[in-house]
């Protein structure tokens, strides 16, 4: 017997509670049964956004809400400027170019985080700037950008701040109303414990003032319509009925935990991983700005990361993620987000060092698994 | 103890076994294990539509891949004509105007079927046309247009179909190739027997030429993008993992069942229905071209059709559904598609002419739910 224990960056495992409530028959969605739980989501979702605004309801995947974002809230022609520091920042400026609108590129090293005077920088060059497309975690390299700075610039600039926060939302604090972000997204596959298929937008005032005067803002993804559909309980279209009902779980158990408690559990996961994986003798790719869902680590030069995650997969059980483009081959991803334990993780320190010598690397540490496995009560205690 | 029966055109009651398979743990969409699936899923979806050309997945509701087809085969400023006939008729008009298309609306009444003449008429009025956009069954009146004959008619012209097959492919015959459809399109959530959540599409060889002609087809809906990952058995984006596991096993149900017989279970059903509702003494809205998977049931005048579908939920435990736009208060529609068999259906007429009683119409009908039940029979015997 072998377990297999997916550690990916998204999609991630599911509690149990949320995979028997994805197997319920079916109910309608313009029934009364359907908008009480649209209801009780949106409560949740306000909470897990930390807004008072509503949050819409996409049925697509992430990318699906970053589309809407920059076509709902900039017309053609409008100039950006996209964080790009990894696979996802690259994806803001695809969309972007698509729509239509003049990109200006803060190009970060990947692994870095954004520095904030850069983007003040670029800001005060380029005055015709009407908003910053960043991510709050780069799920490509594992860092977290300075979102709270970020926002903060924006509002004092009067211009929209745009925060992709697939894998950072649930996760590690991002919150909108506090920290003034005009504009926040999400997908179900991440820190919400569903499978993907979901994603989830919610707009600051000034944001959706600026989305009433955009024209053409696409039917499917039409966020005026999302936001009056919402204040009715509603969808504008038929949307994922097993997922929202999933969904209802994810959320419950975030409430009852406290978003806190669960972003505790996420750091000390975190601490616990990146010291398991000093102790190996492996280096870490982002060494100061770490997002808290997962870990990337970096293989010796010459050392093919696949050869390392097939065994991991093959004989340990373990299906981790590699490198994103410049990154493929380079890096291992090690997702601790979600429906993912102190314990799961034990044996993934166990599984990366024995694959990592397997495929040729060199390790001899000894008992790292219990010195990470004490940081990690370690760092609960002390936060 | 009462069971809650939904009898609607879609969503539709899940099977067990897809509903257990819903319920499984995640796996990664780029990984092996799911590129088998999503192998297996191709070839069955290729039996369900009929077709030898790629059917693309899209993480969407069925309006989702609606709004694909519109803004990959057509530019801003192209001519193309809406058989508008019900509310998904004018959703099409909805998609091509937010696309910047020139629309010719052929109106048809509301419960009728498009004439062939009269859309030949047309296509000879206006010469740009580059194609049309028709349902195969328009879900709102329970009409069934005469897609072979259309499909016929932009072959001869060298104009793209365009067929919304929404509540038609699963369900009655719509065979793409065979029939020389260019575009066909479904969601998850009719005849597939899942919730709602995946669209799929496939374009014929002229269709997906004139789709590589197309400029800013859209980021997330990209047609060609979505063929060329599909060749590759991925998706661009991460897709709705839990829905094409299920999608997998409800295709096989297909797949060994045979769709012949599934469309032979289809139209007996809809038979029953028919005939039921007319000894009930009900009117049928579509008396001549009428689907195979909803039957639409006209109200006395005077009589709110809310009322009725009230009392059929509170008392009997069947959930149906109303009329939309017009029709709206006017019309009562049963679903039979999907997992609905004629004991399910046996019920709901009982409990529709009770209701109707109830809410104050006149019936005294007899022994109509034994004919109904027997007429069943009797078309799967002669089919």
């Amino acid at each position: 017997m072998k377990k297999t224990r997916m550690l990916t960056p998204g999609p991630t495992p599911l509690p149990e509670n949320v995979r028997l409530s994805l197997a319920k028959d079916m109910i309608h969605h313009r029934k009364p049964e359907f908008k009480k739980i649209l209801q009780d989501v949106q409560k949740g979702l306000q909470y897990l956004f930390g807004t008072q605004e509503p949050v819409l309801i996409l049925s697509s995947s992430g990318t699906g809400a970053m589309v809407a974002a920059v076509n709902n809230l900039f017309s053609p022609g409008e100039t950006v400027v996209v964080v790009e520091a990894g696979k996802f920042g690259e994806r803001w400026t695809e969309i972007a170019r698509e729509r239509g609108l003049k990109v200006v590129r803060l190009e970060v090293e990947w692994g870095e985080a954004v520095e904030i005077n850069k983007l003040s920088d670029v800001l005060e060059k380029f005055k015709s700037i009407k908003g910053v497309l960043i991510q709050a975690s780069e799920t490509s390299t594992g860092v977290l950008h300075p979102i709270q700075e970020v926002a903060n610039l924006c509002q004092k600039k009067g211009i929209i701040s745009v925060v992709d926060g697939i894998s950072a939302v649930g996760i590690s604090p991002c919150p909108m109303d506090k920290w003034g972000i005009d504009c926040l997204l999400t997908g179900s596959q991440k820190g919400l414990m569903l499978p993907p298929g979901l994603a989830f937008i919610s707009l600051s005032k000034k944001a959706l003032e600026k989305v009433k005067t955009i024209k053409q803002r696409g039917f499917y993804f039409d966020l005026l319509k999302e936001h009056a559909s919402i204040l009715k309980c509603q969808t504008a279209y038929t949307s994922s009925i097993n997922l929202l009902v999933g969904l209802q779980e994810s959320l419950r158990y975030f409430r009852e935990c406290g978003l806190k408690n669960i972003y505790k559990k996420q750091k000390a996961l975190t601490e616990m991983v990146r010291e398991g994986v000093k102790l190996i003798g492996l280096e870490l790719l982002a060494l100061k700005d770490y997002t808290w869902g997962l870990t990337a680590v970096k293989m010796p030069a010459g050392l093919d990361a696949s050869k390392v995650l097939s065994i991991l997969k093959e004989k340990y059980g373990y299906v981790l993620a590699g490198g994103q483009g410049p990154l493929k081959g380079k890096i291992i991803r090690i997702g601790h987000m979600g429906y993912v334990d102190y314990v799961d993780l034990a044996g993934c320190l166990y599984a990366l060092q024995k694959s990592f010598v397997q495929a040729g690397g060199v390790s001899g540490a000894r008992n790292f698994i219990e010195r990470a496995m004490d940081i990690y009560f370690k760092t609960l205690e002390e936060s």
